[in-house]
Parts: structure tokens; sequence; C-alpha cells
């Protein structure tokens, strides 16, 4: 039943291997985060090539993930904790080294307060350049400070560099990085907190931050120009449109598909049953459309709704109608939030097809 | 948890009854799209209200709302029938009445082929304005023809005005759709088809569908400038924020909003806990962000990520960490696909929340 997710598996190994190897060379723990996935199988691999443990961003994935038997989880998010939400917290870290974002001193108080003992950690987001959530470098330390007062440990800094999803921005977003979780770390020291972890990295900034770095310099925290000791990238698994266009994937990586039907040849345009509700609706204001296809690299989605994918070929001819073509989504972390099930194609050539469940899917909260 | 989809149970009451009213006083038969709501309880409020059936896009919504009960159900989608396709259609002309939707002869041909005999019945899909699917006006006879002489009744035609999906397009979507559904209807009958349903009807052209109607002149297909006998909104039970900024749905009659969470004032701007995993990743070129907030209507949604949705207040004060605010996702129905349950306050003011089961909830294929 069209539209399905297929994952390329000879792909999606290669993709894992490729980042763990180059994160090891350069003496950089990798955290990846699972929310581009919400699968225990993909977990797995990535554990088993060498991953510290798994970044999430919801307490509902760190159970998830807990559940598919993870013991080592960062929810890098900066949670507000309900009585209902410290109470998640504390069994889950009964069960998982768990550790958990903050952005302010009230943030920091509060958890501290309700999560003293529960054997869960703090991690201290900043912001640097992204705008969204996190404090700034130079109060990571009050807070880090306030955790610490109220008696529950703080692991370290995390921050998450979002603009480096622009063209152009991925040597300067790897920069501001390093540089604001350098602030934030020397922040820490002067507030007497040292920082076990100095965490980045998002996939597009992974090539800037792994990019110049001579093999051993990162991974100490000494080094104030580059502190980093960890990257959660997520997106590097599977690759996307968005990854595709920014020119951080090469689109023969990509490993993860919409498998769509051809139900009509209306207007003379390609019309595929794969929409909004599969592919998912994101669409960056540099995205030339809302997703791409390997088939036709000249093609461009011109419209989409919740079941239709209008395509304009750019001249190739059309495929017949009840034909199967396949379409990158442009942000492919939300279109496996779409799905209850991945088909990973084992060999790659269709012949073998297992369901991945999404065992984390819709657990956004 | 935060972020949840929250339905105020009164004002979908009011929203059902008040489109009820206005189609039964036009004589149009209500045929609302289930898409939307995906969720039992609100069709059978739907048919309660006097609709004559439902409508879906694919097959799994069919079955989903077979199994609810349902016994008359469109899919008014251009379908390609696989074998496995036409077996389900089989199934569930079996225990349902159904009609299913068909752009081409080529399609009407096969589906004759595969379904003769099953007790389900053909729709041809028209296209005027959208460009999306459906054949033109003047070729649906021909559609008809195909299927009426393959074995296949056929019912009528539909279309689908999503052009009406823009600012001020209201009225012209509405008479183009009319100007298309009686040229469709001339050609079904030129065929010698007489069409049973002309079906048309977003929520955005509903009011100019209706208006202007003076009682009693719809419902005939015999007026060729209004041969329209059926309309199949969706939208129109929940609203969104296109509707509130398209003008088409007022803000106080919004029954659907996502319930967030204050996590950050990172910035001096408001952070919450609803991102585009909940409340989806839709912005249309008119809207003016990713969402809109009831509490603060001049606010606007400035950032969304999966988990984070920024907000500039326009100089209101800053909600306190931890609180709660409601936001109106852009489009309900990619919202609503995106979570397990709907939670029904029953009476809108948040004493008593029932759990309703989007029991279509990824049933896109």
């Amino acid at each position: 039943v069209t539209p399905y997710l297929r994952v390329d598996v000879p792909r999606l190994h290669a993709n894992i291997a490729r980042v763990a190897d180059r994160a090891a060379a350069a003496g950089v723990a990798l955290r990846p985060h699972a929310k581009t996935h919400k699968c225990a199988e993909v977990a797995r691999l990535q554990l088993a090539a060498g991953a510290v443990g798994l970044t999430v961003a919801t307490l509902g994935e760190a159970e998830a993930f807990a559940d598919a038997g993870v013991d080592d989880l960062l929810v890098a998010y900066p949670l507000w904790l309900t009585d209902a939400a410290a109470e998640r917290v504390r069994r889950l870290a009964s069960r998982t080294r768990l550790a958990i974002g903050c952005d302010s001193v009230a943030a920091a108080t509060r958890a501290a307060e309700l999560l003293r003992g529960s054997g869960a950690a703090h991690v201290v987001e900043v912001d640097r350049g992204h705008h969204r959530s996190g404090t700034t470098p130079a109060d990571a330390g009050a807070v880090a400070r306030a955790a610490v007062d109220g008696g529950l440990p703080v692991r370290g800094v995390f921050t998450f560099p979002g603009h480096s999803y622009a063209p152009g921005a991925l040597r300067s977003a790897a920069a501001d990085e390093a540089e604001a979780l350098g602030v934030a770390a020397r922040s820490l020291r002067d507030a007497g907190v040292e920082p076990e972890v100095v965490s980045g990295g998002s996939t597009p900034s992974l090539a800037g931050s792994l990019a110049d770095r001579p093999a051993g310099t990162a991974g100490t925290a000494d080094a104030a120009e580059d502190a980093t000791t960890e990257l959660r990238p997520g997106v590097y698994v599977f690759g996307d449109a968005q990854q595709w266009e920014l020119g951080t994937t090469d689109p023969g990586d990509i490993a993860l598909t919409c498998v769509a039907t051809v139900v009509s040849h209306a207007g003379g345009r390609l019309v595929l049953d794969a929409g909004s509700k599969a592919l998912g609706a994101d669409r960056a204001g540099y995205a030339t459309g809302w997703g791409r296809l390997p088939a036709y690299p000249d093609a461009r989605v011109v419209l989409l709704s919740e079941h239709h994918a209008v395509v304009e070929l750019a001249g190739a001819a059309l495929p017949p109608l009840g034909s199967r073509v396949e379409v990158v989504p442009n942000h492919v972390c939300n279109a496996v939030n779409l799905a209850d099930v991945l088909w990973a194609d084992l060999d790659g050539d269709g012949a073998r097809l297992d369901p991945w469940a999404v065992v984390a899917r819709g657990r956004n909260g």
C-alpha cells in the first residue's frame, strides 16, 4: 500500500559507519539524535557503531527508547517540570543514565527541587545564533550553579546550531557553535562546575565541526577554542531533500524515500499519492519544492496537498499510471513521525522488506 | 502532558449545526470530509445532524470509518487500483455504500474490470482551477462512459476548489466550481449517464457556494448554472489559523487548539513546547506565521521547529514559565493526523475532558 517509507539499509549502514569513523578519528563522542528515526533498530545500529548513548527531544521519546533497552539518554530540550513530568523523569532515571536540558535559573531551581536524589543530571542549553531556546553562553554558569546548589548534578552544556540550516552557513554556524560552547564551558568553570560534556552538532554543521580538526585536538574541554566533546547529529542516518539542497548530503547517500504511486496525469503533469500526510508539509525558504525525486533530479514537486504531490518533470517522459516513483521528503524527521512503520529494504534492491516499528512515533510530549 | 489537542465541544456542536442548517435551507446534501477529524465521535455528530454520509481521501480512512459503523462513504480521490487495492474496495463495498473517485478513461476502464459486480460505484473527478487532479469538465462524460461500458455504475461528478485557499478567492472559486460542475454534469448527460450526485465544496468556498443561493434553487441537477447537489467541506468542524486568516472562520468559532507549555523566555520571547510534530509544518504563502494564539491575537509564531514555537507577543507581557498557552494550528487536518487522541473538552471550560481516538490517524494509503 502506497505511500510508505522505505529505508535503504545498506546506505543506512554506510551513513552510520562514516560518521562514527569521523567522530572517532576526531576524538569526539557521538550521541545521535533519535528524533530522526524514532526506531529501535536504527538506535541499535548507532550504539553498535560506538555511539555513547542517544539524544531525544521529549520524555515520551526517552520512555520509548528506555523500553527498547537504551541505557544512556540525553533529553536535549529545556523541560519545564510539572509534578507529573518530574515523576516521569524520576522513573526514567531509575532505569537508565539520564540527563535533561534546562535554560534558565528558574527552571534549574525548580528541577533541582523536584529531582534531587533521583539520579538524573542536568545539562545547560545555550543559544548562539539560532535564537530558539537556550541561555546566553555567558549566563550558563549561573544556571549550572542554581542546579548544583539545589542538589542536582550538572553534566555540562549543549547547544543546537539550527541556523546551520541555510545555504552557505555551514562553516560560520560551526564556528559560532564552537565559540559559544567554549564561552559556556568557561562560564561553568568560573561558577565552580566542571563540564564533563560539551555538546553540539546538527547534521549540516557536522561537516564544519569535524573539518579542519586535527586528530586529537578535540575531546579536551581545556581547548577554549574548541571545547566540544560530543556531537548530536540526527538527520545523517537517512539524509533528506533539505540536506540534498544544502549540499550537506550526497543524493547517492540518501537512505529513506517515500514510495508513491502515479495516480493521475491531469494537466500533463505527474500526480503522486504521497502528500503532506506522508511527506510532511515542511518547506524551508531555500527549498525548491516539497521534496525531490532521485529518479528525476531536475523535476520539482510544485504542489503538495494532503494526498497529492504534483510534479513537473522538466521534459522527462511521464511514467505510466500505476507505476511507482520515490520521493525524498524535505524534512525526514517529520516524515518519520507520520509513519507507524518504516519498511527496511535489507539489500537495497526491494527483494527483502522488513517492518521496523516507529516506536517513538507521536511520543512528542 | 503537553502538547495535546483540545476540542471545544460546544463550539464543535455549533459549527456542525450551523453548516447543516445552511445546507438544508439551500437544499444541498452535506457529505463532510472526515480527513479533517479522522474521529468516530465527530462523524457521529455530523451524521446525526443530517449528513448523507462521509467523504474520505483514502481506502484506509474508508476502512476505519466503516469499522466505526458509517454506512455511506465516498473516496474523493482518483484511486489507481492495484489488485490488492481492488480487493480492499470489494470488501468495503460488501459492508457499506461506497463510491470511489477516478479522473481518466484508463483508470475508469481498469476499475470497471476489477470492481464489476462489487456494488461499488464511480464518481468522476473534474478539475477547474486547482490544477491538482481531475479530468477537464468537458471530458467527464468520456470517463463516465468508460466506467459504464465496463459494467461499473457511475454516480456523478465531484471537484475540489482548492484554489479557494487564497485571500479574496472565495467567490471566484465558488463560481468556477459551479461552472465546472455544470459543464461536467452536461458532459455526463451527453454521454448518456445521468448524474445523481454533483459534488463540490471546500470550507473556504462554502460561504460562496451557499451565499446568494435562493432557497430551493440548488439541489436540482437541471439548473445548468448551479448543478451542485452535494457539498463536502472538512475544516468547518474545527476551523484553523488558515481559515482565520482567510476570513472564512470567526476566531470565536475555532473548536480545536493545541495546548502548550511555556518552556523558555530565551531572548525575551515566548517559547512553547508545541512544534511541527504537534501543529504540522504547514505554512501557506498568505500565512503570517506558523499558527495563531487566541489569547494574543496580535502575536505571531515567528519560528517553528519540531518541539519549539517561538512567539513574538507584540508588546504583551510574557506569561510565566510553566503556564499554558493555546495555539491554533495553521492546517487542522495535518495537526489531527499527528495525534493519537483528541481531548474533548465537553463543556468548553476544561472541567471534563474525554479522550476521542483519532481512529483514522495514519490511515493515509
